[in-house]
């Protein structure tokens, strides 16, 4: 199978990551796609990888495209039956998807509205319409998603509960590009920043974000 | 188990579909949330109930909580072996939860957006911010997910292929949602109108529509 993404990106992170916990590395070959030209946007893109325009997209070698980072990895995770990502009973599968979406609407996808609104983004030639109070009342948000996390790890060691799931990896992705953006997690989240040297821990998050560039400091 | 929503609201109808399609809507209490009155966002609802202030939410009779309608359809779906909603192959999970989250970003999402931003929403009291142009921008967006959808049904017969999923379930609430805010389906779209017409034949939505008051028409 094809992933076609952009290696750094936050979003390909998350996939990267769930494939890593699947052992899958070896079965995908990567095509870059540069977000920096928006080649995501391009006409034939989205004719023919991604209505939506975004990364990344899952190509099966029949063809099937996948899009979306938690479809590919509800497509990764049903290929074992330990299902270690999403869920095997009712309740956890209900959990996992129920925070899942939360790390995207509260944490993830609002710092990327942020960034694409209120920030250069990747450039004026991607970035063709920007509505910077929107993109700055996303990134208030986004702080208000670190609070709410961190008071969720507070009673509990993963995000969805008592094990690992696609909800971390969410939220891994909202951390690594509230650094992108320069985006602070807030002091008093201890826990937050106490789970996020836990995920540092496991080599599938560790190795991705080897991959990271380092946030550019401020011109002093 | 318990469900907290306003029965008539596009994203309740969602998982009413689903609970009919899995014939457990005798094993739900339902509890009225009056959107009207801004009950979903008081800071109580937000603690206890659902943080991100949103309809439905799932309780079961453990207290677990279970907000975002895709999470709820998974927790149902999963409750027998069948997996009509959210498919059973990897592939058919993977397709049924990229066109599951296409119509949300494209469709249903967008309306929302356009109706709590670009028109009196659900009055001043609630609608405490709003921001105008993006919410046309969305309007925009959800009339192009139409087409794109329509485009869709010319090739198969169904949202994520040959059957019957939760991405049918979820561009039915886009219609429900586009109804109520009187935007229009572009003549053109026959086959998305066929689709929708077809849908209506299931008792399930058949069902959920009748509660659905018409749109109110323009003063003369």
């Amino acid at each position: 199978m094809k992933i076609y993404d952009w290696p750094t990106g936050p979003y390909p992170a998350r996939v990267r990551i769930a494939l890593a916990e699947k052992n899958l590395q070896s079965a995908v070959q990567f095509v870059t796609v540069d977000l920096r030209k928006g080649e995501h946007k391009t006409a034939d893109f989205l004719a023919t990888k991604n209505y939506s325009g975004t990364l990344p997209v899952l190509e099966l070698d029949d063809g099937t495209l996948i899009a979306e980072c938690t479809a590919i990895t509800e497509y990764l995770d049903a290929l074992d039956a330990a299902q270690t990502l999403t869920g095997t009973t009712p309740r956890d599968r209900g959990v996992i998807h129920m925070m899942n979406k939360r790390a995207e609407l509260e944490l993830l996808d609002a710092i990327s509205v942020y960034f694409h609104h209120a920030t250069p983004g990747l450039g004026p030639q991607v970035e063709i319409y920007q509505n910077e109070e929107w993109g700055l009342r996303q990134r208030d948000k986004a702080v208000r998603g670190m609070r709410y996390f961190d008071s969720v790890l507070r009673q509990q060691p993963f995000v969805a509960g008592e094990a690992f799931s696609m909800a971390d990896i969410t939220v891994v992705g909202g951390l690594i590009f509230a650094s992108l953006v320069k985006l602070p997690v807030p002091v008093e989240c201890e826990a937050l920043v106490a789970w996020y040297a836990r995920m540092q821990q496991r080599p599938s998050v560790r190795h991705q974000l080897a991959m990271v560039p380092p946030p550019r400091e401020p011109a002093a």
